[in-house]
C-alpha cells in the first residue's frame, strides 16, 4: 500500500476529483495548504493569491507574504502498490499544463491501513 | 517509530483525546480536513456537512461541493513501535459506532524524530 | 529522498522560511494545525492561544479547548537523503529557544516524487 499526496492548484480540485472518480478512485482526502516551489512563488503562480486565505492563516504570516506564499489544495489517496503508476498518470493528465505551479506528487510507504468500523486491516481496509 | 494519522469525525474529537491521555498518550496534532470514503460522501456521512468550513475552503470547492466533501479531523501522533497496536485500540474504541464514516487509520513509517528544544534524537524523542 | 515534516511556533515562520532560502531550499508547504505536546499543552505554550483559530476549527473544538490546544504550523520540505542533517539544522538553529513548544521534527521515508509539470520523477523532480 501506498499513500500519494498531490498538491495541486486550486481551480483543478472539481477536474482532478472527477479524474479520480472516473477513473475508479472514489476516496480521498483534501487539506488547503500554502506552497512555494523553486521560483519561490514568483511567477507563474503570482496571479494565485488569496488574501482571504493567507488572512485566514493569521495576521504573522499575511505580514510574511509579500506575495510568494500560494494557496494550493493538498489530496491524499491511498492505493494498492499495483495502482500507483495509474494514479500518478490520473493527477498528471488532469493537472498539467506546462506552467509552473502544476504542482508535485508525493509517493509515500504505508505500513498499514485499518478500517475504523470493521477493523479490517490491509487490502481490505483501502476503499 | 511510526507516525499514526486517523481522520475522525468531528464530534468524536474530545472522546479520542480523552482516550489518548487515559491511555497514556498526551502528545498529538489536529487538521482540519475534507474527505470521502467508497460511498463518496453519500449515505452516512451525509448529515455532517458543514457548509461553514467548505466556505472557508473557498468558493471554488463550496461550488464543487454538492454534499460529498465532509468535514473531517486528522489526528496524528508518534509512537514506538510497539506502540501501534495500543493506539489503535484507543482510536477504534473511541470511534467505532459501526455506521458509514467511523474514519480510517494509517499507519506510517518514520526515520527519524528529533526534538528541537534539545536536539534529542529517536525514542528520546518521541515523547 | 525524504519528507521533513516540522512543528513549529506560529510566529518562527517568517525567520525559518529566511534560514531556509539563505541556505538553499525555497521550495516548502505550510498549513496550520493545532497540537498538544507530553505537557499537554500546559506552561510554555499558554501564550500561544488563538481564539479565531479555535474557532475557524469550529465550535466543538473551541468547546473542547480549554487552553490545551495550541497553534502551531506545520512546514513541510522534500530534499535528497544528504541534505536530511543540513535541513534538520537549519530548523533546529532557527526555533531552538530551550523553552517547551520549541516544535519536533519528523523524517519520513518518500518512495517516489514526480514533477506534474514535466513528468519528471526522483532526484530531478525534488526543488
Amino acid at each position: 500500500m501506498k499513500e500519494i499526496m498531490t498538491l495541486i492548484r486550486r481551480h483543478q480540485v472539481p477536474a482532478t476529483k472527477k479524474a479520480f472518480e472516473d477513473a475508479g478512485f472514489p476516496a480521498l482526502t483534501i487539506q488547503s495548504v500554502e506552497g512555494r516551489g523553486k521560483q519561490g512563488g514568483i511567477g507563474g503562480w503570482a496571479a494565485e493569491i488569496d488574501p482571504e486565505l493567507n488572512y485566514m492563516l493569521s495576521k504573522e504570516m499575511a505580514d510574511d507574504t509579500k506575495f510568494n506564499w500560494i494557496p494550493k489544495r493538498m489530496l491524499t489517496i491511498v492505493v494498492q502498490d499495483d495502482q500507483v503508476e495509474e494514479v500518478v498518470d490520473v493527477i498528471i493528465k488532469a493537472n498539467q499544463t506546462g506552467h509552473m505551479g502544476d504542482g508535485k506528487i508525493f509517493v509515500l510507504p504505508l505500513k498499514e491501513v485499518i478500517r475504523v468500523r470493521t477493523g479490517e486491516i490491509g487490502s481490505e481496509a483501502v476503499i
